[in-house]
């Protein structure tokens, strides 16, 4: 519990400083975007490693997409992801109706263009879980709601580049 | 447990950011450790109002201490302070012998000049802990032994300002 809350300080420490340092140089947004996507990146492999100590190995890349909605999301959020849908040939959508590190952003529809920033770090954490499943990938996210409460439907859409 | 490994992951991320940052630029090594300093302040801040919501109000200085090498502590790094000491004038000593965040440099005393980069967050912690609870300090760190384990001796000296 108490390490999520840090969690969550140090992801909104470590969005500010990068987005700072961009200011005060003549760095472009999509740079500090693309730093915290790699930060995310290599966060991501070394968590996986671990998680997955114990895990036999997976069967599918469908076997490895539930591991990461469920046991991933729940280690590092302390939920699952709410829904996870698939066209089977690749692409996956998981849905996160609650999604935490976006709790600073949620008070009103106004703050929506900031969300990108606090989905860079995740999106690298599930390329980087991937990556080290032996998937390269694409991963994307974007907020489709967000409402006043600080609920928000947050949704991921992991391209796989190989298949099994 | 995973938010833990997280924990550690992503403070090394943040090191390695702000270095990095700092070298693309022109900063001096100093502007780094004031830089991870200031975010580990403000995420301290963040912290103490969390963990002391339930906690009665603390009797005098000693008191405060004592809660920041146990609950702290444990909170933060899944164990306590193995020793403290104090003047009873202001100035403390607060030893870990087996300070988590320490572990990427512990293998070998040729990286002990790596050490302070690795602390700098760590002393903003407290410092920030400590701002919230209404007493002002300068707090600094030391790694006194580094074992080829590791584990190593951490000494972190707050030195308060105001007194009760």
């Amino acid at each position: 519990m108490a390490e999520a809350v840090l969690f969550e300080l140090l992801h909104l420490e470590m969005v500010a400083q990068v987005y700072k340092e961009a200011e005060s140089g003549d760095t472009e947004h999509g740079k500090s975007i693309s730093t915290l996507e790699g930060m995310g990146f290599r966060a991501g492999q070394g968590l996986i490693e671990r998680f997955t100590k114990e895990t036999p190995s997976f069967k599918d890349e469908l076997d490895i997409m539930k591991f990461i909605c469920k046991e991933f999301w729940t280690n590092l959020f302390r939920k699952q992801i709410d829904n996870l849908r698939t066209n089977h040939q690749g692409t996956y959508v998981l849905q996160d109706n609650r999604f935490r590190l976006l709790t600073p952003v949620s008070n009103g529809k106004q703050y929506l263009e900031e969300a990108p920033k606090f989905l860079a770090f995740t999106c690298g954490l599930v390329r980087g879980a991937l990556s080290n499943l032996g998937i390269d990938s694409t991963v994307t996210a974007e907020v489709s709601v967000m409402p006043a409460s600080d609920a928000s439907q947050t949704s991921w859409f992991p391209q796989l580049d190989t298949s099994f």
